[in-house]
Formats: structure tokens, C-alpha cells, sequence
């Protein structure tokens, strides 16, 4: 007994990715944060949206989005093969479950950058995979100079992204963990220990039952 | 508006502080994985018992334990200010509610090293503070090894605490993370990562309302 080997010792234990939803404010600093989150976490890769809009100059089939034509899209999201789709100006946006599904069983963790509408539809399809994390500006006076940074624009304009992230922040609460941006690299290293934990979890890893059992042959 | 301050900026959210449970069978490395995180985790204090055994010669009251007559125990018990309790040797044993709950309101997460007895106790009355981490040995052969080396005692002693072990770890599933503890500095990290990210749980932060709030005010 006391010599015979536990051969699950020697692997690493399979676990199931898992989906991270990142929402946020525009202006709130989630473009830079899931950029630098993407080039360190070789586990993570970006959700590649399906739409039906036309292909501009530069852009890759299957890697800057999957282009569809409008039938395909329809028959996708009546398959239930979509885990969230919208539809902007005419044009239709969605994410393909496949990718996504491959991925999560590979044990590859999927990022989403998707707004509030967006994550109540993959939750509700993928209760137990995803994973929501709001990030919240700093401060009322820090979002808006941060969007008048980008606007350089009028107040009017400024005025009207203010209320379209108050609109997404009233949504924070249907999110599992909220990250106060004051600091990217702090933010960044939240995100990571979100990733982190959440990977240690039991019911991400069905290879543990084994893996007890064999540590338990007395 | 745009000039107007948002207050809640210039203040960290309070947030309440969780109850981290660590549990594992003998020889999986607790007590040293406990051991350093008490040292680096500035916001992290052990959990202090109430016995009703003796104290013996360099233990202080109320630091080793809180030493109480049978009587004070019982009534604890009885009035609901006992966490968990247990006997072991004509000798009781727990955790008193109070100084828990002072440290969760002031923002401190307190750590229990408890058996998966206590653990279902605690989880029954306090599920939304309690963090639960199991941590496993990496095989049966090194649990063995280790527990050898403890023990320096015969095979049969061995094979008693093995049995023990394999006990404890048969409620493995009852713990939302599970650590494999291959490497000391590893485990420790784990542990920190979920510290850090049950600490940005939205529901640990009620502050977070209100700052949300002064966010929207546009």
C-alpha cells in the first residue's frame, strides 16, 4: 500500500474554462485593461463576434469578427446558437456558441467585452461558466474628463456619453465582482486574481473527484 | 455638473470582511500555508477558540485561547454565540461569534483553521461570509511520506492517521476552492488570489451603492 503510486500525481488536473464578462462604462478604462490582460494571460483569448455587416478594408474573417450573411445570422440565433446577439443601426452582432464552447472545454478562459444586454443573455444560457466583473471609474469627475479627452468634443456630445454610462453603471449590481479603476496596473492585477481564484474553483475542475479518490485508497 | 466633486472619490469602500476557512487532512501543509499568509496579509487575523480545558504553562487568555468555565461554554452554546463547537476529550472547543463579527465590521477577514465539522457549522450560520478552501496533498505517496516523517512512529500509527486523512478529505466537495499543494509559495499565492478577488465581490462592499450613486448623478 505504502509504495504504490498515485499516478494522477503526475498530471495537471483538466479544469473547465471559464467565461469572463468584462462591462464597463465607456471611459471607465476596459479597452486598455483587457488589452493588457490579453498579452499576459496566455490561458485567455478574445470572444470573435459573428455580424452582418459588410467587411471593411483591413479586417479578417474569423479574426476580427465571423462574417455572416443575415440568413445565416437569423438561423444561428434560432438554433440557439448564439449566446447573445444585438442589433446596431441596421447591422446585427452576436456571438457564436461553438468557438466559445471548444474553447471552455480545451480549458481556455474566453474574454467578452459586452455591455449589460449582452451578459444578461450569456448568463442566462451559461449560469455556471461565466464570470461578470463591472469596472467602475474612480470618480464622477474623472469619467467626465476622461470622455472629454476622447470626445474633444462639445458639451452636448460629452453630456450624452454621461448619460449613456450612467444608463450601463445602473447595471453594476448584476455583476459578481466590481473593480474602482484608480490605477490600470491595479486594476489588471484584480482581473488576475479574479482569474486565478476562480480557476482553483471546485466545480471548474471534474477531474478533482478522480484525482481525491485516488489520494483517498487506504 | 461638470464641476461638481463626486465625495466618494476621496474614500476607499468599506467593505465587510469574509471568514476564510481553511481546511485540510493532516500533512497537506496547512499549518505552514497558514503560517505565512498570517504574516504577509495585513487585513487577515486567525480566528481565536474558547475552551473549557485548562491552561497550561506559557498559554495567555485570550490569546492562545479563550479559557471558559463548562458553564460559560454552554451558555454560549445555548445563546447562539458559538460559530462551531465540538468535544474532543471530555474537553469543548469553539468559536465564539462575537470578536468574529467585530473583525468582519471593521474590514477584517479573520481565518479558520477547522475541520469540514466546524466548517458545515460555520456555513450554516454565516453562508454569505464564509470563504471555504480545501487543500489537498499532491499524491497519496507524499502524504504518506510526509506524515511518516511527522510521526516517526510505526506503520501503524501511520496507517491510523492515513485513514484519518482519507476521512477528512471525503468532504472535499463541500469547499468552493480547492488547492493542490505541490509547491509552499504556490498554495500561499492561491490563497492570496482569492483573498484579493473575494475582497471586489460586489456583495462584500454594501458601500458600493452609494458611490455608484454619486457616479449617475448627471
Amino acid at each position: 500500500m505504502i509504495s504504490k503510486m498515485n499516478k494522477s500525481s503526475k498530471k495537471v488536473i483538466q479544469r473547465r474554462g471559464l467565461m469572463l464578462v468584462l462591462s464597463s462604462p465607456s471611459g471607465a478604462g476596459k479597452t486598455t485593461i483587457s488589452r493588457i490582460l490579453l498579452e499576459r494571460e496566455k490561458e485567455l483569448t478574445l470572444s470573435i463576434s459573428a455580424t452582418t455587416r459588410k467587411m471593411r478594408p483591413g479586417e479578417v474573417d474569423g479574426k476580427d469578427y465571423y462574417f455572416v450573411a443575415n440568413k445565416e445570422f437569423d438561423e444561428m440565433v434560432e438554433r440557439g446558437d448564439m449566446l447573445e446577439y444585438a442589433t446596431v443601426f441596421d447591422n446585427k452582432y452576436g456571438t457564436p456558441r461553438e468557438p466559445v464552447e471548444n474553447g471552455l472545454c480545451n480549458s481556455k478562459d474566453v474574454l467578452f467585452d459586452i455591455d449589460w444586454q449582452g451578459t444578461q443573455q450569456v448568463a442566462a444560457k451559461a449560469a455556471s461558466d461565466i464570470v461578470r466583473v463591472f469596472i467602475l471609474p474612480p470618480s464622477l469627475k474623472e469619467l467626465e474628463r476622461r470622455l472629454y479627452a476622447r470626445a474633444q468634443d462639445s458639451d452636448d456630445v460629452v453630456k450624452e456619453r454621461m448619460a449613456k454610462a450612467a444608463d450601463e453603471m445602473s447595471h453594476w449590481a448584476e455583476y459578481d465582482y466590481i473593480i474602482i479603476n484608480k490605477d490600470v496596473e491595479k486594476s489588471v492585477a484584480d482581473v488576475q486574481s479574479i482569474l486565478r481564484s476562480e480557476r482553483l474553483k471546485r466545480d471548474r475542475r471534474p477531474g478533482l473527484n478522480d484525482f481525491v479518490r485516488g489520494l483517498r485508497e487506504v
